[in-house]
């Protein structure tokens, strides 16, 4: 996977999930960088680090879940009007593999979305998308600011 | 919630998960301890930090899920035969208030121990227990070392 | 668990419940009642019949997730306006032990009712309720008609 | 979706799916047929009637989340050793669209096969495959007979 430049979509939702994505603290502490915005669909890069790590060194299975939960929210706010905020109401996410590798990329993609709630299926994957350490679906809620 | 002493239950079996938790770089960057370790039950707390925050300042879902889902896979842990280690195969998670609070516990307790598979449950909650940001059914598998 | 009398709450909502139970026509095919409603919190019944067997003959997976989700609904519904309706957005459950019994009883009950979502927790259960057979979080939203 | 024909594929492992199938006294209540059997790939159609229905007279999500369940079932199955069995050991469902439809279409495919466990996704359509009514992630375990 390129690191891939973001989209001339909508500028404007665009910078909303730049501005909102760079005052949590903690996607900063994971060192994890939004690579791709388009209509439905988010990816977000995070490289290894000992600090992210379980007890194996690999990727700590809380790590993987934050991005990729993470890549389900501004996927869904790519879809949302411009006044109204999103929150995770649930996921549930299966881990299928070990994550060990240099980089996670978490794909969040939109496979529904309605007036209140948007449905979202997220992966994480390495570089090459020819693994998948984890699955999860996802629901969401808009909420009016 | 007093921090509580660990129990005198199998010293064994405490020392194994002391030790397995302080090979996860990752709860050492979430500043995250463990407060109880009894028989099918483990409580981890984690002191809010700016760095663990959301893009409200509250604690994010992702940091929430990461102890809760450690609070259940050492929880597990507590249930096995020595030469064993357990792995997340899946969980569920439902946010159901935002968690602005200093402090942060989650506690994962075992409903269910058979062979091979491990069925808990977690709770993220306040020091006094009165508030339930988060919920949590977990699977997980025991693997022979 | 003695066949208990509907309680007295509010008739209201306990009449339209009913009456929304008597439209489905899948609950009368498995032969299940109602047979508490509070306030939060509702019980189903449902006798093992031959025609609702898995391949092992217990009660089939699909059965007690039916009842089990029903309960949840019902649940929520007690906790709403008159002129709404409910709906499930998504459950997981777990399946802990086999059905092998002659009667199971679902209930579900409200752990956080908020303006749209209602969150239920749901369990399938013996008469003695001393053996849980599956365990359900269920998210539902309100609807209004 | 035309009606599909078995596949040639393990003669073996397809009769004893439609073995084990025709056990499934639920099965047969709700009129549901195996229309496909592939390695990893189970196709389970269901036809409306109102004894299957929900309030709206629509199909009641017990029914979908039933059918989608044993589609997943048998799509592990399909992995499996001879003298193995499966069990569901959890799963969760998303309900996306009210199924207000002749048929309904659940189709189970195996997207990670372990040892042990199995992993699966399931969607419920309609013949066009052009609405998804449900989604489901499902947890399998194989069982030594």
């Amino acid at each position: 996977m390129a690191l891939q430049k973001l989209s001339h979509m909508d500028e404007l939702i665009s910078n909303r999930i730049k501005e909102s994505f760079s005052k949590q603290g903690f996607m900063e502490t994971l060192g994890a960088e939004i690579i791709l915005i388009e209509k439905g669909k988010v990816i977000i890069q995070c490289p290894f680090h000992s600090k992210l790590s379980q007890q194996n060194d690999f990727f700590h299975a809380g790590v993987m879940t934050s991005i990729v939960d993470s890549a389900c929210g501004y996927a869904a706010y790519t879809m949302m009007p411009n006044q109204s905020d999103v929150l995770t109401v649930e996921f549930k996410i299966n881990f299928l593999k070990p994550a060990n590798t240099n980089n996670i990329y978490a794909i969040g993609t939109v496979i529904q979305a309605g007036r209140k709630l948007v449905i979202c299926d997220g992966i994480v994957t390495n570089e090459k998308q020819d693994k998948v350490f984890a699955k999860m679906t996802a629901t969401l809620i808009t909420i009016n600011k």
